[in-house]
């Protein structure tokens, strides 16, 4: 169908697969952001503080798993993809909640993301709460 | 950089955009999620009552937006997209928080989606929370 264009890419200490958390709450590192100059006026409001959703392309998955054992613990039932969080799956988006610490020349400063260095960024989206109006 | 493949498709009341709530939590219709054939695996661990996000592509959007006037309220300055909701982006990526009320012949039955009939599903994931294993 539909062809996702690259906005941006993720530079982080993580570099490894094996050594990335699952969740960014299991103690990601914090990384940084950096929007490709074509994409930089969708991204000229994000402000420190901010609760986000990064969206990236998860571009080493396997697209064509439908079934893991979650956790790769094999003692676990084979279970659809739909209803785990397994990086392999037909499309790859990985969904990050972060929390944007500053703005900077390297890029979006931002708390905990749980993907490795130059994993592709194709959507950032405000998290809504009730205060949000945007 | 990639394709996304549609694995879904929403069937829904809603047919035109401009009756479509602009979150799930307007007031969007109950609707069904049909998963394709091929894809039907990656489904099968899905159960009533799971909260899920589903992923869809917004293929009406105009993906040479970087800017909009939330809300589409004129008064309301030029904001960058990745600071709104608005559909119209880069990577129109649409993201919908449900709950899944049946599993029935016609699909996957789901409360309070925003999105209109028609509309292709590229990804589902469970929620996490506290008592998520998956």
């Amino acid at each position: 169908m539909n062809t996702l264009r690259r906005v941006g890419m993720v530079h982080s200490p993580l570099t490894r697969l094996t050594e990335a958390p699952r969740q960014g709450d299991e103690g990601a590192p914090d990384a940084w952001i950096a929007i490709d100059p074509e994409f930089s006026a969708a991204a000229r409001d994000l402000q420190p503080g901010d609760d986000v959703l990064v969206f990236t392309w998860l571009h080493r998955a396997d697209r064509t798993v439908l079934a893991v054992h979650p956790r790769d613990d094999a003692s676990r039932p084979l279970t659809g993809v739909f209803a785990t969080r397994s990086s392999h799956r037909p499309n790859p988006i990985g969904l990050h909640r972060v929390r944007i610490l500053a703005i900077e020349d390297e890029g979006i400063h931002v708390s905990g993301l749980e993907a490795v260095d130059g994993t592709p960024v194709v959507d950032i989206k405000p998290v809504l709460g009730p205060d949000s109006e945007r």
